[in-house]
């Protein structure tokens, strides 16, 4: 059966925090369109929709060569511009409007829940209005929330990072013992703070993170307090994940409340780009923790910060799958598809083997996935299936080598 | 002409602030005394000095494989464990005494200018005692602030992580366009801040960081704000490396008078393991920088942290150095050298060559190197001649691709 596919031209935009393989996607995307007859040209939205809304001139990306592609895929963080803003009803006339002043059939979205969102208000003003006008949302987050993923581009290397971070610092932490907390980025979804445990040595029962503190359950500043006292006595030191989304058992957010008032237009208020949280819980623990003679422990903070999710070393697999969601999306499109997100599907952990498949725009847009109740482990720790789940992602990984002492 | 070496156990130790590569000099010590007859038995200091003035039981290092010794080598942070302290005077007797007891005629001691300094007291009490205890200091900081030395092993891994972080730092700063401040550790030397500069693209004259405060020179609040400003005009953005250690005119530390109270045994008050000075010049600038309509700008802040010295990808001319270093000092004891320093002197920058040289601990110990006037630029740049220096030292840099837009 013959597929019959409007000519014209596909653009692709980038939203939403970038990530190390963003543009990983970006160059699958052209990559996968490269040949398909119906392609008049590739353009790129400045700043994502924002350009669109703006009407600014798109970038060409018709022309890139392969040499081009390679370094651009290489880049961390959106070339193209990345935007935080959510489209409003008169937003999203103005972004039809523009695909339509550019002759635009295939619109191309990579970004997280909201960005699939907008790939089907912008697909479903075309249907209304007869234009043919085909809308492909491409995962990405590294918070790794996204509804119908086992995981996103993206993730993986951020994930990637952490556990190099906590591995390291575990290593800086034992030569010059004590406390040491890290605040890890995932306002709702803890997976990115999960990651931590990936630093864990087997050949090392004292190794850290031994405490891990995520979103999805309620922080009590007592229990916590309690908790690292314990561990100095186990272990002489105490090396800590926290995430940066951390509330208290009424749902308020505690780093929120430290810094002040940004918000975004989501309504989100800031909490990376600040080092409040962590400094909040190191003289925390400085007061309560005092010895006898009043002198409080060695206490460092560190907020890990946007190395996470831009740091030039990705996950070898994060790279590859961030490409090659961009490619499926593109290929789709080309054999059909007029609405849809792609997403990504474990179909075995031993071999690690995945599938990429079209979901629903509705299934992903405005919805958060969180860590799953077996991926828990008391409400200081992750348990073994989440370490087994989070293992493929993150690609090889250093092994710290401890003295025999 | 015979050289003759007392014979007994040789002792290794590892202090101060760890590094990415404090391993490849000790590995690189007891590399370098293998095969040598009067050497009975290689230990390490638990925590440096600490562990010798504690009478704590050494670890023995003779007998690690070669296969360990490379694992060990890629490990980062100090796997003997490391210390702050500054010994005393009745300290050092304890530490000479233990010396005695364990029959150590070779003490080799992997740190700052701090580290020398205890290898020239305990080498003197040895001699006027008539004990033939020889004394090798072995260099090692990531503040690359010893004198004597055109750079430090330690630095040029830390320097790669600074670069790296920025480079990736500036592509997210423009995809999110907003002020993005750095905070970088040194806390006298503003190499490590310095080094940011590496991350500027020669294809892309608006690539970050776009300034750069060293503790070298006075920082003014006001003159700050104006240059942030100035740089926004020009750029839309602004990415900003801040040291750690930035003084007001007065040299009062900005930094330390906003980290509660905690000081170290030389004095020094903690900068690092907190968020406070970028939290703080963030909250100004959005104060000072409200545009017409009361809005605050964009600004975050990331203090890069422990991640800095510990990171385990370090810079592949640093990691050799750092080894070469070791097995120097194990080779210049096994001919003869009684006490003394490893100094890394460059003879010839375009290609890249070094030498290693004994010089006096005395001219080591207890000084900073500060950034010389030729690798400033005026208050917030750093010079051409820092970046041809400095490149060498970090190893290869991915390059960061930018759409023709």
């Amino acid at each position: 059966m013959a597929i019959r596919l409007p000519e014209g031209t596909a653009i692709i935009g980038q939203s939403g925090g970038p990530t190390a393989v963003i543009n990983q996607s970006l160059v699958g995307v052209i990559e996968g369109l490269k040949g398909y007859a119906p392609v008049k040209r590739i353009l790129g939205m400045r700043h994502g929709v924002d350009g669109l809304i703006k009407a600014k001139a798109p970038v060409d990306l018709t022309a890139l060569t392969s040499e081009q592609l390679d370094k651009l895929a290489r880049t961390p963080s959106a070339a193209l511009g990345s935007s935080r803003a959510k489209p409003n009803e008169a937003d999203c006339v103005k972004i039809y409007e523009q695909c339509k002043a550019l002759d635009v059939r295939y619109f191309f979205y990579i970004g997280g829940n909201d960005s699939s969102d907008t790939c089907r208000i912008v697909y479903e003003m075309g249907q209304k209005q007869g234009y043919d006008l085909r809308c492909v949302h491409v995962p990405k987050t590294v918070d790794n929330d996204l509804m119908g993923n086992d995981h996103t581009p993206g993730f993986g290397s951020a994930a990637r990072y952490v556990a190099m971070a906590f591995m390291a610092d575990d290593r800086d932490n034992a030569s010059l013992p004590g406390i040491k907390i890290n605040v890890v980025m995932g306002r709702n979804a803890g997976f990115l703070t999960a990651a931590s445990a990936l630093a864990r040595q087997h050949h090392d029962e004292h190794s850290g993170p031994h405490l891990i503190y995520l979103p999805e359950v309620a922080f009590d500043v007592d229990r916590f307090v309690h908790d690292v006292s314990e561990c100095l006595s186990k272990h002489g030191r105490c090396q800590i994940a926290v995430s940066e989304g951390i509330k208290d058992k009424d749902g308020v957010e505690i780093g929120a409340k430290l810094i002040s008032g940004e918000k975004d237009q989501h309504g989100n208020a800031q909490l990376s780009g600040s080092g409040a949280l962590g400094d909040m819980l190191s003289n925390l623990l400085k007061e309560r923790l005092k010895g006898p003679t009043g002198k409080p422990p060695r206490v460092r903070a560190d907020t890990l910060g946007y190395m996470q999710r831009c740091w030039p070393d990705p996950s070898s697999v994060d790279a590859a799958e961030a490409r090659a969601v961009g490619v499926k999306a593109a290929q789709e499109a080309m054999t059909g598809l007029t609405d849809g997100s792609i997403a990504i599907i474990r179909t075995s952990n031993h071999p690690y083997k995945v599938e990429k498949r079209v979901i629903r725009l509705a299934d992903v847009a405005a919805k958060t996935r969180h860590m799953p109740v077996e991926f828990l482990n008391g409400h200081n720790n992750v348990s073994k299936a989440f370490v087994e789940y989070a293992r493929p992602l993150v690609g090889e990984l250093p092994v710290m080598f401890k003295l025999p002492m």
